[in-house]
């Protein structure tokens, strides 16, 4: 007899990205920025060190939600904070979704989804985006009974994003979708929130998180903008004191200085343009991607030959395989570094062969 | 229709003991530790500033749980960090209880168990102790079906400690008991997780947080101590990366700073002795406590006056109040502070009546 729940007992667990303790590698396998975080957040939590460490942090998180507020134009109790975007995820499953109710999300995208929802005990379904990334004109009948559907907006792994109208006509009839918008300012045209003040707005979360902007993957954080009334039951789903002194510290001065933010997510964009054109130049079919990475395919196949040999390099990009209704789809996600790390992965590509 | 699961729409939520953000607040209601963390601590937290917030933190919190498993004498698998030990019971009921399925605890007790119940549909049992805070005759047998029985070890709010016969006599047929052993480093002879290896330790799991003896509430830092066959369910369950990159260095640093922590807790037993002696003088009912607050009633009930006079005085104690299965049981839990404060609190109590 196991004293595990069935659905835990049965599950494989999800495997985050390979995250090397020793230094030496050109890490372009988990998204994270090259660059390094607003001096002001260092400054942040050195402030923070010097004050009381042995009380509690703010349970309303007062400072960060007035601070995320501004920045999407909304009030306060909009905001939901979180220990990382991945665990506003868990939050919005808990609040949303019931043993056996279901949960989707396109495919191929980001797993975490699937591997909450088998948490859950939900049921969930996997919609087949077409070969151009594009939705299956059947998208909407298939969203269905859909407690929640779950959108990367801009998409992971293929970095795609779709047009506002595309989205709204995904609200499932009797829940709510979710825009996971982890990659939202590395788009040309960011994002913040617009859709949630359409008329169809209030069914509609959007997820944030510092990890990739803001250089800040270190501190996990994240947060939910949504309708106050959907804010309210997340509320109660949440661990009271779910951030810490320090994580609030920095995320609130991460989002005050925007300037720096912005300066990288520039960068970022101009590097992803040339690893783009150079990756066409090697014979890829690469993704005009609107993120901090670059979803890339040969015609050759041999993606998992190449991430083989890049890591010898000790180069680490990320090989994903992902079951189709009809045969598989392979392919290297490599994420957007320094100018010097994508000639360096460019330069090993072209090596390889 | 509500979008959210019935469980959610219908409860209340937990709510948290007062945090006022401005100074100036003797501040005895959430059990803090009054002394500051280890110098060592910030040095810790200093040194990863310097270091790379831009990438993930070590989701297998290697050094951390190298630290955990050299104090508890077991291997690195027995130990699951977790932000805050909230998080970890958080943890422990998805892992362990199905919607509809019975979870117990004593009371009265820490009364977020309730609210983790209720958020995961499962069923909850009161196991009303005795009015000395022994466990009740028929204990055993009202455990009966319980996927999980929750016991503060020692208890909070009275402060008290069972016996290891007592605590070993309470695992349930078809679950596991979990020792909240938050408070465990301020008892008398502190217990570091000897039951783990009686032989009905297979079915024990021990949650551990950083907020209380280690003067780190700030950090949202807790763990569970566990076979590791209990572990490998739990770990599934676990967000990759729950524990951010300053708070794991700011744990572990803390934990290998034994001599710091023993030195703040041998204190707070000091004051502890002198609250419990004078509050008795006052002629208050007090709780020989084996932790770092005093639960204390006195004959005349009129503790929420108290309670309110105290707040007038900007100092905070928690009043609480249990519904018994005849009549009420009410009181003040206060936070054994620093000398100096726990005499002004006394002073007040004095004046006030």
């Amino acid at each position: 007899m196991s004293l595990f729940r069935p659905q835990v007992q049965q599950m494989e667990g999800y495997t985050p990205g390979e995250q090397p303790q020793e230094s030496g590698w050109v890490k372009l396998n988990t998204n994270e920025n090259a660059y390094p975080p607003s001096p002001r957040v260092l400054e942040a939590v050195q402030q923070t060190l010097s004050g009381r460490l042995n009380i509690y942090p703010d349970p309303l998180a007062t400072e960060f939600r007035k601070a995320a507020a501004e920045l999407f134009d909304v009030d306060p109790d909009w905001i939901l904070p979180g220990n990382g975007s991945d665990e506003v995820l868990t939050i919005l499953m808990r609040t949303f979704v019931d043993a056996g109710e279901l949960v989707s999300a396109p495919y191929p995208s980001y797993t975490l989804y699937e591997t909450l929802a088998e948490i859950q005990g939900a049921r969930f379904q996997k919609i087949q985006l077409n070969p151009d990334w594009s939705w299956p004109d059947a998208a909407q009948s298939q969203i269905g009974e859909s407690k929640i559907l779950f959108v990367p907006n801009p998409n992971a792994p293929s970095g795609n994003r779709w047009s506002d109208e595309q989205l709204l006509s995904l609200i499932p009839a009797r829940g709510v979708l979710v825009l996971d918008e982890a990659y939202g300012d590395f788009c040309d045209q960011p994002h913040r929130g617009e859709l949630l003040k359409s008329e169809q707005g209030e069914k509609l979360i959007v997820t944030r998180t510092l990890s990739k902007s803001y250089s800040l993957a270190g501190i996990r954080f994240g947060f939910a903008v949504a309708h106050p009334d959907l804010i309210s039951g997340m509320r109660k789903v949440k661990d009271s004191y779910n951030c810490n002194t320090l994580s609030l510290a920095a995320a609130t001065a991460a989002l005050k200085d925007q300037e720096w933010m912005q300066e990288n997510t520039e960068k970022i964009r101009t590097t992803r343009r040339y690893l783009v054109e150079q990756l066409r130049k090697l014979g890829f079919e690469a993704v005009d991607s609107q993120t901090n990475f670059v979803w890339c395919t040969h015609a050759d196949k041999q993606h998992e030959r190449r991430y083989q040999e890049l890591k010898q390099r000790k180069i680490l990009v990320r090989y994903m395989k992902f079951s189709l209704t009809e045969g598989t789809l392979d392919g290297l996600r490599i994420t957007v570094g320094t100018d010097a790390e994508i000639q360096h992965v460019l330069d090993a590509l072209q090596e390889i062969g």
